[in-house]
């Protein structure tokens, strides 16, 4: 069952564009990954602290065991100072829609 | 440049799933409109209320055009009902990701 999650990240203010190339940087992690299905790296558009990140994998398993490789540590240990308190984490059910299997 | 929304919609209790199929069924219409990348309904895992819908296109302008077409007015016309207020709509710009055009 596919699984996804919605994030907001708050930076702190004038650190947003380097807190987007960090998880640009690290999502590349995931290129070779199948089960990382979709990934977007967001700006809001209405508020300049903000990012949006949808992550889109096959199983929640999957994502599980992707963040524990060790590779990923240098990108949050980077990015977490640069951010107003912890990631909001929405975990949803993709149950329709286009550009993933079903 | 792609353009992209995050939408939460809270239905009213008890009519998230139908809320969901409306969502579904209606964008089918965009199915073989090239111009929509990506488009995920989902559940939110949280509150047994909320649906998060991620559209992801490749113009706000052809995503407007989109929304104009006739067919799409009977959704809507049934989905406002069931929701509590209306779509909380969060306009975003896609910065990097996987799965779609850069």
């Amino acid at each position: 069952m596919s699984y996804a999650l919605i994030n907001k990240l708050t930076a702190k203010p004038g650190q947003r564009d380097r807190v987007a190339q960090i998880l640009i940087e690290s999502g590349k992690l995931f290129d070779d990954n199948a089960a990382c299905i979709f990934s977007m790296v967001s700006e809001s558009a209405q508020d300049a602290n903000v990012l949006w990140v949808t992550d889109l994998w096959a199983s929640r398993e999957e994502h599980e065991a992707a963040l524990k490789q060790p590779e990923l540590r240098p990108f949050v240990a980077e990015a977490l100072p640069l951010l107003e308190g912890m990631p909001e984490q929405i975990e949803v059910r993709p149950v329709g829609g286009k550009g993933f299997p079903q």
